[in-house]
């Protein structure tokens, strides 16, 4: 990945201060650890930040206005947000330009809006609409009565089944299922089971990412729902008529079960996991691998498997440690008390 | 999802009692809380019905037959069964009719049977078979040697490697791969692996659902099997030379590691996992999250990782949270005991 | 699967020593449970090989030296070794030949070696190339700038995005994603978002196996890096910027977050998960379910949520189930100390 410009025309774009020769040439943007000389490094606030500056064989780098530096540099308040804006400005995402490649195939009352770009092997169902600026890359199937809001971008082998409403900027990545059937089904006598039909939908808010092979499944009736901002990471599972709540991020493997209700604003860990019709208020936090069975109060954090407040779990998991020694102690008491009532009954 | 007919003909087709008026136009089905005007909603047995028909907007209510009700209704021994009924009636599934699409590609040995309906960008190899009404959605690849029985339902981005035979009416959501290599490798003197080759298959029974992006392996020898009914979440993981029991249900998330025998009936909550060669007892419970690592006798209930029966895992939970009294108690008793030692010196 | 060769045939490409009539003929290879008259069964030195041999319809055996039998039989130092190499000899795995399917969409400038494969709805997009004896299976998508090395085999529905390097003899089974972005945003004041471009590649070694619907998230920058002959199971989650050594093992549902080292030659169990920036020493085991959430030294065997090692986790595992006796100890020392106090009080 190449680029080509002074150190000054980067402090322009940034509104940076320059720390030495502005007319250096920077060719590329790297972490500090993998920089090479004429790359530009970015040091976040992070431990031993020092050090990894030392060794770094970046020729520039971009600080905080207070860090101590050894070589030209870049000061900006946020460095780590310095550093987005300049891989977006000389490394944009491209998206390969099919217009409506003529191995797609959409039904005829498909509307499309302009500039949209629909690869080979994309088949798209009866009623559904892809407003303008929208991205499908070849092989995503979706089906009829959708709903793809504008500058979607769907990558390969995506599967949304019908009713499934994206709003703007929506990016699906490869593999990820939105809308297939919920898992419900009533136990008759017998032990045989009967479907419950699942005709609901489901609704995606602006914003939001939706990582690889994950599964959102559609509601059995009414809408699951995933609110604006939200990010989901990989191999992630949200089950029927669930809500996710708005700038709520759900890193890979978790799982949220039906008819749940995760606040705004939630951080969920990955592997984590919510059983059926629990509430997880605005704020909290859900540590990995937790499994949460019961509701979670606002802004708590829980940890463990049936999670509780983390505060709690850490203690559990530490006495759990030091259980060796109690059942010694508990052990010595025995000995000294028999020694005592010995010596009690030998008067 | 519209629908239009009188509370009279829904009483006819359920065979139901009308509280009310029979003439009244039903023009949706939901559940109480998402009920408009002119819906009808149904209230099973669960918490608090009263509160929540008290609050509902729906028209017209399906309650069981001692419910007090406040509205017209009809009157049923099984509300929730009944309304499963007035679904399928009103909004059944439907299959897009591709016939056999020009974009198919068919091995020109595949035998397919009547009303048989086969997408764009399907791919089936040499020697498949596909009975009658099966359906296969865009994009799914079904390998060569395989048998799909009637009424099967394949949606899209489906994958089926080859020699994999599927029942009566199985359905396989999106994603959902079918007989990849079991994960095998025998240990090479130098950590090298050596692959062991994979050329059993997979067993799918009648009427058994397959959640998206699920994955069910192929045996290394003979066959790995799902038996007829049973019920797979999303994202779930199936090893090679496993069995799963008739109408088993295994939620979003939960693996069986290869050579595991799971009996008939059992159910395997999300996220939860059972390690190589264990048997799991017909009836038995895995809770979520369990790790299953030794057999399980049937109808018994377990949890935690590793797994052990439920009564112990909750009790053992419970004495955890309360092990901070213990240490406190333990310690309150060694100077209670240090007292009465050095009084007892002292004499 | 059948075959058709003399016992001597089979003991000459093994270098077998002969037991019994070598004219025999053999019709199939099965395992010991599976075996009918007319097969070959190998013998492994599991537990109970003299119960399960005597059971077995095998009609002749593969079986080490020293192993007892009642049948003919094959003997050489590694039967299981041995078995593989018969089923390598006699069930080849073969590719369909598809040549360039007329249905596969290559960018113009996609170079393709001698003796490639690539099915129907396959799409490669721009500068990417394919090594000598690849088979690409249908329905994968391929992004720009790809190498794709010799001997590789991609099956039906993998999606591989830009920058992604395979090694030679790759195996990436269906649904498997490469190279989506990496989960990385820098939360904003107001709760929302900006997402962290993902500019980096995926770097996959020699004879790495990737299982079904795996994901392998791209590098922020640098490469996300699967080394030399490691092999990973079916929906397991690699997230960006990690390593994972050569020779590694991951089992299904196993999940390394970002900016991971995992060394050499690990063992990581099914559903086990590692956070962010954690480094895991040469030769460790992960437990399955285990959650590590620190450095794991080299050679170590790790077990529990957070993990500990396993040692400690069983002994506290075995101390958990005998919480219940601690807490009556104490009790009972508590009323003994009490009767102790009032006599000691009373004097």
């Amino acid at each position: 990945m190449v680029m080509r410009a002074t150190l000054a025309e980067l402090a322009q774009l940034l509104e940076a201060e320059i720390v030495g020769d502005g007319q250096m040439t920077i060719c590329g943007l790297a972490s500090l650890e993998e920089a090479k000389a004429g790359d530009l490094a970015f040091v976040a606030g992070d431990r031993n930040a020092r050090g990894r500056l030392a060794a770094s064989h970046a020729s520039a780098v971009l600080v905080a206005p207070d860090m101590p530096v050894d070589r030209p540099a870049l000061r900006v308040p946020d460095p780590y947000l310095g550093f987005i804006c300049l891989v977006e400005e000389y490394f944009p995402q491209q998206h390969p330009a099919w217009g409506i490649d003529a191995l797609a195939v959409l039904a005829p009352d498909v509307v499309v809006g302009q500039r949209v770009s629909v690869g080979p092997c994309v088949v798209i169902g009866r009623g559904t609409r892809l407003e303008d600026d929208v991205v499908i890359y070849p092989g995503t199937y979706i089906g009829p009565g959708c709903h793809i809001g504008p500058e979607c971008v769907l990558y390969a082998n995506v599967s949304l089944y019908s009713q499934v409403t994206l709003g703007r900027g929506v990016v699906i990545h490869s593999g990820a299922v939105i809308g297939a059937d919920g898992f419900g089904y009533r136990r008759l006598d017998g032990g045989d089971y009967r479907k419950i039909p699942q005709i609901g939908g489901v609704l995606i808010g602006d914003g939001v990412e939706i990582g690889a092979n994950t599964c959102i499944d559609r509601a059995t009736l009414g809408n699951t729902v995933v609110e604006v901002g939200a990010k989901l990471d990989n191999l992630v599972q949200i089950g029927h008529n669930s809500t996710v709540g708005a700038y709520t991020v759900v890193a890979g493997q978790a799982g949220v079960s039906g008819s749940v209700r995760v606040g705004t604003g939630v951080r969920m860990g990955g592997q984590a996991g919510i059983a059926d019709h629990v509430t997880v208020g605005d704020g909290a936090a859900i540590a990995g691998q937790a499994g949460v069975a019961a509701d979670v109060e606002p802004d708590t954090t829980v940890f463990g498997s049936p999670a509780v407040p983390s505060t709690l779990a850490k203690r559990a998991h530490l006495y759990g440690l030091k259980l060796g020694e109690l059942f010694q102690s508990v052990k010595r008491l025995q000995r000294r008390l028999e020694a005592l009532e010995s010596r009690s009954e030998g008067k």
